[in-house]
């Protein structure tokens, strides 16, 4: 006799992994055919990260030259170019004012694979991994994969600043990571001192009231997009056991041609254990470093600015304008994004309202924050300014119809 | 009271990881100062399959074509771009004679990564996963990483072939995945389709015995590296629920410019399941898509020949000198390598006396498979040639003084 046959193809990690970024892509971006509606002209598209304007020469320049071969093994099996390390330690100095050293910059296929090395370097299956609401889209993602277990906290929504409280509540004998994410994607905050001292503190007697460290995991991939006013502070300042994760996607505006990395801070004890951890890992997720192309031209695009200066004045013109009809609005110190208050309760109804305007955004709900939207200033200026009436019509038209 | 600070650092996944990797990256390579020698002049390097002339000019301009934009969203996140899935899909078809389709050309950075989502779509930790040795070095790298149970088993050393019989006994109630590797690396081995018709009868009725189905995971990056004479057959020709993990690391000797794929045969069932779950773990692992310009690039590249006639004659020279001076050594039917049997039983001992002659190989114990060691050729005609004098010389020493 023979036994049935069980039809399950799929494993329930990939059951779990699809379930979390099922989340973010299905629901409301479906229900608008996202991607086929962005295509149509005159969609006034704030929802991605991507770029709206043909690249930078300097940038296309910089690949090209990068593909060049000067040597037999140009393309051969790369893992860290010695030059992308220097000159990313380098600029890592200057921004932080930290002695980051060039063999502790972990070059990587960008910010993901950043985060994914630097959680499993520490953290095993059953794990609790603290972030805080709204997050980065894919952190549940890498976190289920991992195997560990996502613990959310929410935020202080009146100032948008961290709940250092609710984190310090939330914290068990099992956690082994918090995740912070300054300037932070999708609210524009950027933490200050005081917010990051206190984390500190929280951290530090918590791993030695449980006899187990709790490791700071700090995704800064905006921390060059800081407006005139606003000053950054990477928490490592704070924390020595902290791994930061970089990406090259954000201040290049070309998350296709995948570059980061995971940085050990020079105050983090353990590191050459941690560097051949991370390394090692590197080569077991699948080869995750950077192409050699993109190695190559690191030092140059290091050089390469961005234009800090459009970005606040869009910024500006469009929080001006909304504030002005009568959105809340916070002024986001950093980052491409906006993160209004909905004007009723219900955002994903909202995002819909603004969507017959041609106008698509991101409702809180996608980012677990509901009562609130998120506008992403990629867009050019000529797409802000032509969306300006479509936000003033659908405030109308929500404040009218809906209690 | 202050509990007690556990100093551990690592997690035992990444701890597992290194285990893993260091089996191959130190031990013999170590010992003969591998990285540094290799630099040295005159020295003929045999070891790993990296690129040792410069690129092709075609290559340099399909990679600096690619890279130049003509859209806006040319440097935007890629998942996979419809004309890289249907140039992948047309040569995999021409190829195999099988009717893929491009939408299961599931394009990844790489080999490293095809396998790591075709694994982790399929198996959960704890599973078993059978591969035979030796091995490719990153199998068990990949399984560890992906919590599950590597099993090993052996070939016929005589003929170099799959051992079927040590298969079907080594299957378990939590066997979930056979690798088989053809062109194999190390031994150059092409299977036929006697021995793959064979397993898949084995995985066939195991499968059905256990009442849960075995996959076959079939690692093909030199199928297009086939001699004359040869004939390559993916196993998707014998087994329905293969998933053929492809490189263009190979072929392209660009190792360092990361593309690939998972593709799904047109007959595994199942196949919109597959494809979501590997699509969601591609993100899940570190976005593990390739870069933009190698997918612009890549139906360009599809049309780029390898010169096969050029590496037999490197074939030939060697089996034909070696075979001369008195060493075993088996004509392989595809790929870079030679994997003759070391002179005297201790392998590395062997490999020592030719690294006194300036030739570096690598002992069959880096393949978990002693009496063996494997040439590599991608090494230049030149090296070969130059090689012979000290292959000899190492022949004379090791059978005059070792019993």
């Amino acid at each position: 006799m023979v036994a049935r046959m069980s039809d399950q193809s799929l494993s329930a990690r990939a059951e779990a992994v699809s379930h979390a970024v099922s989340r973010i892509l299905s629901g409301f971006l479906e229900e608008i055919d996202y991607f086929t509606r962005r295509e149509q002209p005159g969609m006034l598209d704030f929802t991605f990260g991507d770029p709206r304007e043909m690249p930078p020469e300097a940038y296309v320049s910089a690949l090209r030259t990068a593909a060049t071969p000067k040597r037999e093994d140009w393309f051969a099996y790369k893992m860290y170019e010695p030059a992308a390390q220097e000159a990313a330690a380098a600029s890592l100095r200057q921004l932080t004012g930290l002695p980051f050293e060039p063999d502790d910059i972990l070059l990587t296929t960008g910010g993901f694979a950043a985060l994914s090395v630097g959680v499993k370097a520490v953290a095993d299956p059953g794990d609790e991994i603290i972030f805080s609401l709204p997050p980065w889209f894919a952190y549940e993602v890498l976190i289920v994969e991992a195997g560990l277990v996502p613990v959310k906290v929410g935020i202080d929504l009146a100032t948008l600043d961290l709940d250092i409280d609710a984190i310090a509540a939330s914290i068990t004998p099992r956690t082994r990571i918090v995740i912070v994410n300054s300037p932070n994607n999708p609210t524009g905050r950027v933490y200050g001192p005081g917010t990051l001292g206190r984390l500190a503190t929280v951290l530090e007697e918590a791993s030695l009231r449980h006899g187990r460290r709790i490791f700071l995991l700090s995704d800064e991939p905006y921390n060059r997009i800081v407006f005139r006013g606003g000053q950054f502070h990477t928490p490592a300042e704070f924390y020595p056991h902290t791994l930061v994760a970089y990406s090259y996607g954000k201040t290049l505006l070309a998350p296709g041609q995948r570059i980061g990395y995971l940085a050990l801070p020079p105050a983090l004890p353990d590191r050459p254990a941690l560097r051949r951890a991370v390394h090692d890992l590197q080569i077991a997720i699948g080869w995750a470093f950077p192409n050699a192309v993109m190695q190559y031209a690191l030092p140059e695009l290091e050089q390469q600015a961005f234009d800090i200066e459009r970005l606040e004045r869009r910024r500006d013109l469009m929080v001006d304008a909304l504030t002005g009809m009568g959105y809340q609005v916070h002024r986001p110190e950093g980052t491409f994004y906006l993160f209004p208050r909905s004007p009723i309760a219900d955002d994903e109804t909202f995002a819909h309202l603004l969507a017959e305007q041609q106008i698509l955004v991101m409702p809180g709900a996608m980012f677990e924050t509901p009562g609130f939207f998120r506008i992403c200033l990629t867009a050019t200026e000529e797409t802000c300014e032509r969306s300006l009436p479509g936000f003033a019509a659908a405030l109308a038209h929500a404040t009218a119809t809906v209690p």
